[in-house]
């Protein structure tokens, strides 16, 4: 539940914050982002600690769950000979566990008890990459994504059979879940690749406050919110797909950039995270608008207007996390997104935006993708079932 | 200001909460665990984004501060030539760069003014190490550690002239502060080395409640409080010392224990964190006591058997974090702890302890010094100084 200081002091909206406290957060808050000029200070008004969201159900949760603190992406290549069977097996595991953890109980076996109390909202999303449809002798639904011009991918974040996405509000929380939830999967396969990655934290915003990345800009603006996110984001059977992307950002040479070059990169700017064209973070873009000189305010190349699909079906939901490793010996950052991309078809959704971004995109000149893999991410299961029953079973 | 459900729920202790928050944050609370039994659930009541801890004073800040939930531990080496003009220019303008950040200003020309709005208890502490004292021509009041036989040292995460510790409730915030404040120091050195650690998010526990460690064990029960805290770590003029040492976890083999081998490795109990002679968290171990069979309850050998000081003045006051980095391809952690201790004296205080624990101490088989550096740290500065000034002007 998130509140203004003001009704905080008048002593208001206070009743039922236990249960409510995750349920509040979870919920879309005003929508108004940390750029806005002089606006009310929010008050986060939570038991960040106990937060829990619902493990069981048609869908996954993790997807259009509102994005908490911290993120593990973490992926596995299957050992050889591991089979529907085998498969069947390991997802049942890893269900059980996932379910028990997110709901703030201890794993089976779980060897260190006491760290899984406070699940903070954690939330545990199953992926799975065409070589498990190949080692379960199904037909897959996602293909790797063809090569881009842009891309400089280093296969030590790329790729990947099985997908875990671990999200919580706390680090110590994500930490445990990981390590068990690997225990679980280890006879089955080899870590691939893990992604650490983070947002502001709990409590420094209101819930749906726009967020920004390492480059300073406001992201997430144009997500689709609501019925327009359902259509974009679901398959009627309660499946969806996801990208990640492993984006580097060239920090370095961005801070050499004056604040007009970096807001005709993206299209917005940077304080408000208004488009140029507008004077509010949510007004629509118009990129019909001309300045003075006849040309479009809204910069043919920029990436929200090469990125900008109208129909809501072509939508994309984008669940970004930040990272940043240790900088070099002359400080120059290792940081950019892990870049995480939740669309009902990739095919149909996320690829035409990629191909349009690739082939121009002024923001290109500063950020560099890394890593890359492509996951179908299953239907929900009930409280008896499992993930990837349908499929495997 | 942290308050239970039920004051909340009644709509008391809420006025004045702006600034009362980050003021509440930082004095001890409860002082009740994660792992105590049945207790009240905690509300964290907090406007975690705009906390902020004072910047100037005569003893700097981030030392006896309630840690905040994200740390970054940089150390840098000198470039050969900087002499003591050159060390005063570079702490001017780290002190600036410092005290803005921390009130959630931006730094002298920083490239991403956005991201320095939400300080969220921001501190930056400096710590000058010996060859720091050596360039500017001045003796050292600190020296490395001497070799332990348990240490398995790698240069990676050892030594340094000059250390930041930058810790903040978020780690965009962490992140951003990093960045600025190694663009002033890069030109008067080398990046050597940077270690980031997590605690307990803010709002997942009350203030003063005792966290739990990567191998969930409560850690900072014993730590000195209050008037004893001050005893142990500040001499007369507001200066201090710190060590950093990087303890690697050796968790595969840890998880193998049973419970009461575990405690009987720490000394205390694996839930409430009471030592194994008493019931509750903060009950005084009693080392005489005996079991029926005449064996000390008390293990000779248990970690606080061996590092317990009873003479306030030669505590040590340990305040570190939690690291997790990626697991192996075998799923094997990398995590352990950033351990940072703060004490008056690092030969008075520290060493005894640290060869006690060297010599003999069961958790020395589950814990493995990777790294360490020591640093004196200055006293803080007034409004008009800088870190440093006593020495370097
Ligand atoms: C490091 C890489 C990237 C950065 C820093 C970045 C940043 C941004 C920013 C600042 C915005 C404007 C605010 C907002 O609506 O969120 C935006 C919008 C958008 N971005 Fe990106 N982006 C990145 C990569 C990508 C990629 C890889 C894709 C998809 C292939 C993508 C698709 C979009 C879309 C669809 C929008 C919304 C456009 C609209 O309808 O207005 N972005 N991005
Ligand atoms: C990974 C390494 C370490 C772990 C996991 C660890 C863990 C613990 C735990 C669980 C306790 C009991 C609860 C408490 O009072 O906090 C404790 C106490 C203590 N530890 Fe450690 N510790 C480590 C390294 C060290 C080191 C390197 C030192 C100093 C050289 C140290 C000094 C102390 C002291 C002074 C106490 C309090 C003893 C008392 O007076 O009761 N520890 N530690």
């Amino acid at each position: 539940m998130t509140v203004t200081r003001r009704a905080l002091l008048a002593g208001g909206a206070v009743a039922g914050v236990g249960a409510a406290a995750a349920a509040g957060l979870a919920a879309a808050g005003s929508g108004r982002s940390e750029g806005s000029a002089p606006a009310p200070v929010p008050v986060s008004f939570t038991d960040i600690g106990t937060g829990r969201v619902a493990f069981h159900g048609p869908r996954q949760a993790g997807v259009t769950t509102e994005p908490p603190a911290h993120a593990a992406f973490l992926s596995f290549t299957l050992a050889k000979g591991t089979d529907r069977q085998a498969l069947g097996r390991l997802m049942r595991l890893l269900t059980d566990d996932a379910a028990r953890l997110t709901q703030g109980e201890p794993a089976l076996g779980d060897t260190e008890a006491e760290l899984a109390l406070h699940p903070a909202r954690l939330t545990v999303t199953f992926g799975f990459g065409p070589g498990l449809y190949r080692a379960a002798g199904l037909a897959s639904p996602v293909t790797d994504l063809p090569p881009f011009a842009i891309d400089r991918l280093e296969d030590r974040w790329s790729g990947g059979d099985l997908l875990l996405q671990i999200c919580a509000d706390d680090a110590l929380t994500v930490t445990h879940a990981q390590r068990m939830l690997i225990k679980d999967a280890r006879p089955f396969g080899a870590v691939r690749w893990v992604q650490r990655g983070f947002r502001r934290s709990a409590g420094v915003h209101a819930a749906g406050f726009t967020q920004r990345n390492v480059l300073g800009q406001l992201d997430g603006t144009a997500n689709p919110r609501d019925a327009a996110m359902d259509t974009a984001v679901w398959n009627p059977d309660g499946s969806t797909t996801l990208v990640v992307r492993r984006i580097r950002a060239e920090i370095e040479t961005w801070d050499l950039l004056s604040v007009t070059d970096k807001e005709n990169a993206v299209g917005r700017r940077m304080t408000s995270g208004a488009p140029l064209s507008g004077r509010d973070e949510f007004d629509e873009p118009d990129f019909a608008q001309l300045d003075d000189t006849g040309l479009p305010v809204m910069p043919d190349f920029s990436h929200v207007t090469r990125a900008r699909m109208s129909d809501p079906r072509l939508k994309i939901l984008r669940r970004p996390y930040n990272y940043d490793e240790a900088p070099d010996a002359q400080g120059r950052p290792d940081s950019g997104l892990v870049f995480a991309s939740y669309q009902a078809d990739i095919d149909r959704q996320f690829l035409p935006i990629q191909r349009r971004l690739a082939e121009k995109d002024l923001l290109n000149e500063w950020t560099t993708p890394i890593g890359s893999a492509v996951f179908a991410v299953p239907p929900g299961c009930s409280a008896g079932g499992w993930i990837g029953e349908r499929l495997l079973a």
